[in-house]
């Protein structure tokens, strides 16, 4: 079999509408535009209904590819995976995590090493989302995307990382068919349907033990333990990229993930650090810091008002939404121990991470 | 000399209407109503101008005290020092830190051990607010809180907590002869002046190093590096409380303070727990956390929009203030170390600590 | 029969802690607080779950009250009907609209002239709040209250304010039997059962057309067009004030309501202020405004996002709440025509108003 | 002399990314891009710092504008005034006010008719922002511009809209040679800056009074009448359009403007619809609404907390900024008369308007 390498490369983006950092890589040779499959970019809007920095940041991005590129910015939409989410609360930065994935030069030592595969679902119709049809569509790519990484033991896989599809906002307002009425009920539901479908195929959730649509965002502590899914609005498939250390693939990266049992886990952090290879004590050094490339973080503040005993306010705060207060603080939490502001961390964490947990992925170089 | 002790007690408060958790301890027999001599407070508003909840919460432990100490409301808020600050963002919890002074007991071990002196400037006119005339009396304050506490040298003091005046709004729309316009900006003054103040009092700035008014706010890296000063509108005097550990002084509870250099600093966080015997490694277990009574930190996001390099979006989001934001991070910072919710964590560091960096204190038992 | 006399008095109350403008009024001798039955106060909050100024405000007074009255807070907050709403976004003004009730001096001349009908249900239990159970409440209720009024003919009444009971916070985090699982969610079906229960009693809706508790919140074009109901933590009872203008009553005031079919349905505004004497041309002159005591209006956002076709973000802002954006909006409606920024402007008026639009009540001094 | 026709075009534009409206107006040969001269856009955005909808809908339009007339969407930016302004709270309708300039047809029947004039300054250099050069830079283009449209009297100018300039974030952190620290300072100097050079090149200021930089900003009751100045960061030159009532054009629209004394100036709005030949009694009909094409605010809070002698919290909100309140609340004033919500309605009228009051342009089909 051929051997592959994959890479990631973090950026700075600090503005939606500014991609020179992405531009400045590629004009020094540093980053073949070609081999690139999956962007994640963090924009500074607010992560919720109208946060527009999301689309702008994605055409700033695309528009620059598609002119690299030779091709048009539907083409590149199309063909490389681009999934921004918003909100840099606190001390989080901007950046994008760019995912190239090429034949491995000639004589490179076999791994393991950083492992991506892909796939992508048939397009879904808006009374699909949410429900089993997007489960299984989810199942399957996901499947899919086992396949084309070479990762043939599910349990090999650290990360699967979805973009899941909602309705327009036009086709909400007075829609009857669909799984929710508004726009935060859709990605609630979308997000749900999806990671079952990944706990399904990763072998984490029994796919008989699902019965029907109303499985779909109960039982919220059962689920995948090594998934981030995103719901976006620019797509109607699920897109699915798995990603592992695997045997037949050269380089210099690694990734691992774990869970956060709540939101003061620190020692799972650190744990997870550990293992990797950059001990924290009880904070990574700067040296360590230049080889944790990639910190993919997801979950959610508790659902009750209590975090180990105290009174907390993100659920009831009318002006600041609680996925807002959370990313501040768990950005502050796992830079404790990294000394770095560089996460890509998203809430809406159903069926994905442990109610008020969180799951967390973190790719290093080797040196 | 008589020996005396000093103890605190942290409170949950989780409604600025609700002091059920205060008068429970004293219905218990646990505290002492008349022994309390300053009760801090964090209330879960904005924290910003239109923050109704401090004076809420003040109103509603003063009103309790009033009732147990057969006093009126207002005895109660000139006899003990009141200290509300707003914001409890991202996993912080609203709560009070109430501290006591009585005379030790019979036989007591002496310290050293936490001490308190207390000291009240005269009122200040609204013109003085901001200027050199406040400064001097938060030093004047200062030594006399020194004596009060019995602490001889300035060096020993490891923290003081200053409530400094600032000018009604009423008195602020239209007013020509103060130190600013705005209630933002007479709280930055006022609290700078303060810090200096206490800045001189410790030794840590010569006065005839500072020549006029226009010093105030400026040069902002100099000043005290163990004070906390918060403005408030409901006394025109400055009250300072002098946190040390004492060698006329019995109890089981001890205090320390450090600085952080930037948001990241976790390592002088390890380090002060560390000398105070709660070594994190890399969190507090259970059985330590319950011996951290007291934590405060005041501190205030980097002044440009890079930490550590990486951009950050808190000076430039007009629908969250930099402050909220900075509560949220920092206390998911400190809660990776100490694996709890509980600061006093306050912005607005003018003097007190070095840009972009913190001040913190912790008060311990010993076992 | 008796002859009694009602009054409103408008009086500011610019933060939730002042009520000195109430004190004065009182010791002008202008107002006896013995006559007072209602007051309805506008706070500065943001009118959502977090706003502490409506129980701030609210203890404000009854604590004033209790003072003048020789009673106890919880006495003053059982036998005056106290309704504070939170939200005066844009020009909105906080004020307490304060109701009084006495017999009428000897001699007054018979109405039809303000009138004023007081009841309060019995004590609901949470799982009874939003179902049908509190609908019969408030239909009984408001039935006591017309008698209580003296005003017969239900087709005579012109405005019937409603506080309607939700669960506490605590009650609901974990709560199995409650009719929604969130605070918003209670307050939402709270409101809608009690304003059908007021359409029953004022035969605008047959109570054998509603069937059962899913006939809450459903079909929203139906309900009453002359109420304004406001839900609130502190009472686990049905209040209901009814207001008309009544024979056996001797005043200077009355009162007139509307329907708005949208929010920019000024010609309604105006068609109301002429046929209560106060003809706009476009708006109020300095006289005619002298006259307007009291202005509330209840009313929502289009449930789509068009507003006479133009789009409006009002609904799809993470940053300002729906409602916020409305009350600043209306604010500016009103004043276009009243000239005048004092309005009990409050939203959630489900099964009040047709979707969209608001009612409106406006009462006035003859001369 | 050539008569010319000038045309405005409203157009509805509800996502800043979408800029199909534009495109079918164009595709159905309604309008001629090559006749665009000013483009004026309003944006969901919240108007302030970290608003990414304004450039975001300035470059999807500049993007569609190129492909229609085969430039680079920096030559579109070059040769149309594009101008967009983020807020669009309460019921405000993101749109944009296409402006067209182009030979009259033969035989057109001369005017007075909407004219447009239009004139752009040299760059500025950073230092040169928010001081006398920016002022004499605007007066010197506003001249320009009333030579441009034939506008020999400047007394028949009905209004100026400005674009100035300020320098980029990036400038500013650490800048020391700049009028203003931070991006609303510098926006507040830029914006008075140029609006005083319109007073002056409109002879409603002596340039002889204006002494030097500090009056930029001060004495803020002075300055022009009839224009609108927005800041943007895009361009470092202050473009302007006149637009006023000239006899050498031909066309079926007109403007007016007029000045409002405070938030609630309502008559003033209903005079300018009366001159304009649009009573409103209280509000324009459906057919008298499809007249009126373009309406333009620009106005401020006012600077105390006071309207008509009730209080306001707009300037003491921390959680929404003022001219958020401030547009909401205009919105839906200006609705009452006009029935409609579209509304170019901006903040920051220093020497443009009345502090409190405001500045209104109207643009009307004659039939």
């Amino acid at each position: 079999m051929k051997i592959r390498t994959a890479e990631l490369h973090r950026i700075a983006m600090p503005d939606p509408g500014d991609a020179s950092g992405l531009a400045a890589l590629i004009d020094e040779g540093a980053l073949d535009p070609a081999t690139i499959v999956a962007i994640l970019g963090k924009t500074p809007g607010n992560g919720l209904t109208n946060d527009h920095t999301r689309e702008f940041a994605t055409r700033t991005v695309a528009s620059l590819l598609a002119a690299r590129l030779g091709l048009t910015e539907d083409d590149v939409r199309s063909r490389i995976l681009l999934l921004f989410s918003g909100g840099t609360e606190g001390m989080l930065a901007p950046h994008l995590l760019v995912f190239t994935r090429a034949p491995a030069p000639e004589g490179a030592a076999p791994g393991p090493a950083l492992a991506i595969g892909l796939a992508r679902s048939a397009p879904l119709a808006p009374a699909q989302i949410g429900r089993l049809a997007e489960l299984d569509a989810a199942a399957a790519a996901t499947r899919a995307a086992l396949a084309d990484a070479g990762l043939d033991d599910p349990r090999t896989v650290a990360w699967v990382q979805v973009k899941c599809p909602i309705p327009t906002p036009g086709a909400l307002h007075g829609a009857r068919d669909l799984a929710a009425a508004s726009i935060p009920g859709m990605k609630h539901l979308s997000r749900a349907a999806a990671a079952l479908g990944v706990a399904v195929a990763l072998g984490e959730v029994a796919r008989r033990a699902i019965e029907d649509d109303d499985a779909i965002g109960a039982h919220l502590e059962r689920g995948t333990r090594r998934a981030c899914v995103t719901a976006a609005i620019d797509s109607p498939c699920v897109d699915v990229m798995v990603l592992g250390n695997g045997a037949g693939w050269a380089g210099d990266q690694r990734i691992g993930s774990t869970v956060l049992k709540d939101m003061l886990d620190a020692p799972a952090v650190a744990a997870l650090l550990d293992r990797l290879g950059l001990p924290a004590a009880p904070q990574l050094t700067r040296d360590q810091r230049d080889r944790l490339v990639g910190v993919i973080l997801k979950g959610d503040p508790p659902s009750d008002d209590r975090l180990r005993g105290g009174r907390h306010v993100m659920l009831d705060d009318s002006d600041i939404g609680p996925i807002r207060h959370y990313r501040a603080a768990m950005g502050g939490m796992l830079g404790a121990l990294t000394g770095d502001n560089h996460v890509y961390l998203s809430g809406g964490a159903e069926h994905q991470a442990p109610p008020g947990g969180a799951v967390l992925a973190l790719i290093v170089r080797n040196r």
